[in-house]
């Protein structure tokens, strides 16, 4: 009676690791026996405002739909989202987050035998699903942290189904420009599939933004893929979303599960499209507290990656667990990335100013405990 | 510039008809310019009763961390989880509904060329997601509605990965007592997964009813498929779970998205759990109105399925799509199960009192209508 049931599971399965989130702030206050409300988390990429006025409106009006099913088609929320983006409906595949999203692409259009490419300190859920439906993962070197597009499509072959480019990249937060996505998508083969993961776009700055869902029309095997989870500040809610040719969106749509997405999350991602105002916000905290983490980086002497995203990867030299733990036994969650590649590197979340502030006191004293 | 993604799409997904959901009502008031709130509908299987104060109040309350990600553990509904099944909480597996659960099993233990086991008239997730693995489905003709055991073990081969067990069974609501699954379960082999998926389980009247739950220190090979969306009224917010050997929850575990049930799902269905008054409120409006239900159709010269769980499929002639559409333009919205090789019957939902008697009286028009 002890059968050994990861034995008994698929290929791809039995070699899974699960993905390591960043750790709670209940999980982290109950091991190390601290206040909780004393803890910040800085380890998510989670949105610092707080929730959206009109999300929070809207998600409560919708409480009292409990106990019916949501709109498995989305039809509030994809009509919305079609005259904002300026796509039709069709093109639009809703996700339980654009982890979701991520996912449906790799279980529609890979199989056993078939390669998916992706850089090297790319996202963590790119080699995990290609691993779990037993598709080959490709991870090319990366160039200076970011994606070396040439090498990326020089790695296309026979077997390719799907290349996967993260723009900005998390966990490393570079990004690449308009130029040289067309140049790249030029040179991918029609019948393979790109996705474009833009979670992180809003957060860009700057002119040289290259839009995936404008380059729609002339790439049919592109797939765009964005999240209510940063800038909108939904990430407990679960709500992400593809943009594709219409064709692709029909397969993407066959395979999620017809509920993926919840009315609580529908409602309030619908609503927070109206909230302009925020998105406003949530870039003007987020590009200060850029410049003002990397500006503490410089004065402790630390290197890190320049972003485009809402968070910062900090080189702190070859102890970088013990600063993570250090930094964690000071009420401040940040992540190690470790697990992508990067065991000098901790990942810092850009939160609210004074969030910021406490995060790098806590890493100065850290490392000067360590020093001495 | 026009590839046919469907036919890149992999094999299991190129066959893949989406599930077909019940109407929403919003959508029945947009196709047929009817008052929203004059529709009832009776389609999927919800609770008629209306959200639980103590799952409102919870619900409300985790709003405040709309910005934060879920607690991708589930800690706190595992928890209590564990204390009210007598389990330990490594023995669970959350889902984004049952349905969630019951698509982790087929990605974590059926491949192509292997075959996963159900019943006729069985609940139609279970083919569509064996189908987008590359399986291959084997239905079981049903008896008298119901799962014929015997034939299912009788099925299984060296190609068996998995059996579906629907206890009770949707759409026909028919059920097997603790007997015969013990039987049943003696017959399958040890390393074959057998799902009994216990998503009515609630509405099961009468001792003779199988706890799955009682039976895994006996059968290490069995997960029991549970969800939050029936009796406990949670439809909107998509959480289930599976209880299983923690051998097979470690597995499951590996697959299921890192933040599969979002913080409200979670926060609900922790209170919730605390609300057995709801509970028994919603089993007695079940159970009356099932008789409700059962002596209108009698009374209308109707043959329907004895039911175990919160609906009837009742047979309704050969023009069982007049009868929907008929409903429909009443303001009624039922189930058509066609798709379930079930042309004659309708699914009927048990509604609140008068919600069941309006249906009555539509069906009653209609039938006179058609008979006219």
């Amino acid at each position: 009676m002890s059968i050994d049931f990861k034995s008994r599971a698929v290929a791809g399965v039995r070699g899974l690791q699960p993905y390591q989130p960043g750790k709670p702030i209940d999980e982290v206050a109950r091991e190390l026996g601290l206040d909780p409300s004393q803890i910040i988390k800085l380890a998510s990429n989670e949105n610092p405002l707080g929730p959206s006025s009109k999300a929070l409106e809207a998600a409560r009006k919708a409480l009292d739909e409990m106990c019916l099913y949501p709109d498995g088609n989305g039809f509030n929320l994809k009509q919305k989202l079609a005259a904002r983006l300026s796509v039709s409906p069709a093109q639009l595949t809703l996700g339980n987050g654009s982890n979701d999203v991520l996912d449906l692409v790799i279980r529609a259009f890979a199989d056993a035998g078939d390669e998916v490419i992706f850089s090297q300190y790319a996202f963590a859920v790119y080699p995990i699903s290609t691993m779990a439906v037993g598709a080959t993962g490709v991870s090319v070197p990366a160039k200076e942290w970011g994606h070396d597009l040439d090498a990326m499509a020089a790695a296309i072959n026979d077997r390719t189904r799907i290349v996967f480019v993260a723009n900005p990249n998390n966990p490393t937060g570079t990004a690449v420009g308009r130029d040289a996505i067309v140049q790249f998508l030029r040179k991918v083969p029609e019948h393979v599939v790109v996705v474009l993961d833009e979670a992180y776009c809003e957060y860009f700055e700057g002119d040289e933004f290259p839009d995936g869902i404008d380059l729609l029309p002339d790439f049919p095997n592109l797939v765009v893929a964005r999240t209510f989870s940063k800038a909108w500040g939904l990430a407990a809610l679960r709500v992400g979303y593809a943009v594709s040719s219409a064709a692709i969106a029909d397969v993407l749509n066959r395979v999620r599960q017809p509920f993926n997405v919840d009315t609580i999350a529908l409602a309030a991602a619908t609503a927070v499209l109206d909230d302009e105002d925020y998105l406003q916000r949530s870039r003007e905290v987020n590009r200060s507290g850029l410049r003002q983490l990397a500006a503490g980086f410089e004065a402790l002497g630390l290197e890190y990656i320049p972003s485009s995203g809402n968070f910062i990867a900090v080189d702190v030299g070859e102890r970088a667990d013990q600063v993570f733990q250090g930094l964690l036994q000071r009420g401040v969650i940040v992540r190690p990335i470790g697990g992508y590649g990067m065991p000098r590197h901790l990942r810092i979340s850009v939160g609210l100013e004074a969030e910021n502030a406490r995060c790098l006191d806590a890493l100065k004293e850290v490392l000067e405990s360590l020093n001495g």
